[in-house]
């Protein structure tokens, strides 16, 4: 089996793109970052599920509050609510996470001898992150083809995308077929102690409309009264 | 005054790229990593630098040891001697490591509003790294410019490299018309408690033929009876 680096953050999209990669037969490594983010509640979801399917499961501590600059990595700056076809970038943006996730993801692949790294990023339903963009993931994949001591050997690290041209709602399809019960995945920007979700940030939203697009039942517990 | 963060280690390169920085008249933001190196005698020069020179200094922790895989980042690993012209990449190359320092300098830099980021590469006296050569440099540069909301509004991210194409010695007799005083630089890979360096590691190697090369004194104090 071909070993995989995941990238796993406990939500629903990088859930999705684990499970694919398990049916791929990829000896998978999930990857999960403790970036010093809002809450570290979607660490707690990581690793119960990485338990219950049996995949190997890291915990990278990098403190992104070290430079701050995001909503997500400074409890100075408020979560915005969600606005529907908005092309601005939301403050829930942290600088160059992405290309800092990968970058990391790629000298953990290459200790492990793994050629093959997966990132569970959309640009259908999302934020508009720059760091969601397929020219930023084929840019990032040329890079690792010539940034490490694997990659001069022999070119052919992968950055696979396996959602990248998914809307929230093909994703959701793809991962029930998968077998996943997204009540344990965590989406929300800002749930409470108990994991309930706030039900209008931008995660939560593009969630719900997920879920409903999908035609499914959403087993998220939203916060009443929102 | 145009910011630039410049990554600093505290070594005769980075040293010089930053004084290189300076006389550019760049608003200079120096950032070092603590990445759990084998040792970190280094950041105190860094520091101390810095401060002689009145610029802004920020020293960001990354433990690059939660992965290892290199002699300087797990101690089980024993630092090389020296191979004159080996094209191996000895086990002192940590993976992936330019890649995360820049992803996490381009961080930063969008924190700051920084377009301009400077690092000291050379692939001239250098020990084969991958992530030393300017076809790295140009794809990193690439992705920079894709990678951030920074990024997306105006591609104007700047990689500067103006140690690259320089040996050794040019790089010591450029820094020494910029009045730099070497003998606060620290190269070895493994310093003893004072800061004495072996004398005999790539990176001591490297740096006692440069400054042979160049004419000029060599101010570092080597361990005696290597």
């Amino acid at each position: 089996m071909k070993k995989a680096v995941i990238l796993f953050s406990g939500g629903l999209d990088s859930t999705t793109c684990l499970a694919y990669a398990k049916s791929q037969a990829f000896d998978c490594y999930a990857l999960s970052f403790h970036y010093h983010q809002r809450h570290a509640i979607e660490l707690n979801a990581a690793k119960k599920l990485t338990a219950a399917w049996g995949v190997t499961h890291r915990i990278f501590n990098v403190d992104l509050q070290q430079f701050g600059g995001s909503a997500l990595t400074d409890s100075q700056q408020e979560i915005p609510a969600y606005e529907a076809g908005s092309s601005d970038i939301p403050n829930t943006y942290v600088p160059a996470r992405n290309t800092i996730f990968l970058a990391i993801a790629l000298g953990f692949a290459e200790v492990i001898q793994a050629k093959d790294i997966f990132i569970g990023v959309s640009h259908v339903d999302y934020s508009n992150y720059p760091d969601c963009r397929p020219e930023f993931i084929a840019s990032f994949e040329k890079l690792a083809n010539i940034a490490t001591k694997m990659g001069t050997e022999e070119s052919d690290i992968r950055i696979h995308t396996p959602l990248l041209h998914l809307s929230k709602a093909q994703t959701i399809s793809l991962g029930m077929t998968l077998g996943i019960d997204y009540a344990n995945t965590i989406s929300c920007y800002q749930p409470n102690e108990k994991g309930h979700a706030c039900g209008w940030c931008h995660s939560c939203m593009l969630r719900k409309k997920g879920f409903s697009e999908a035609a499914a039942i959403d087993p998220t517990v939203y916060v009443q009264g929102r």
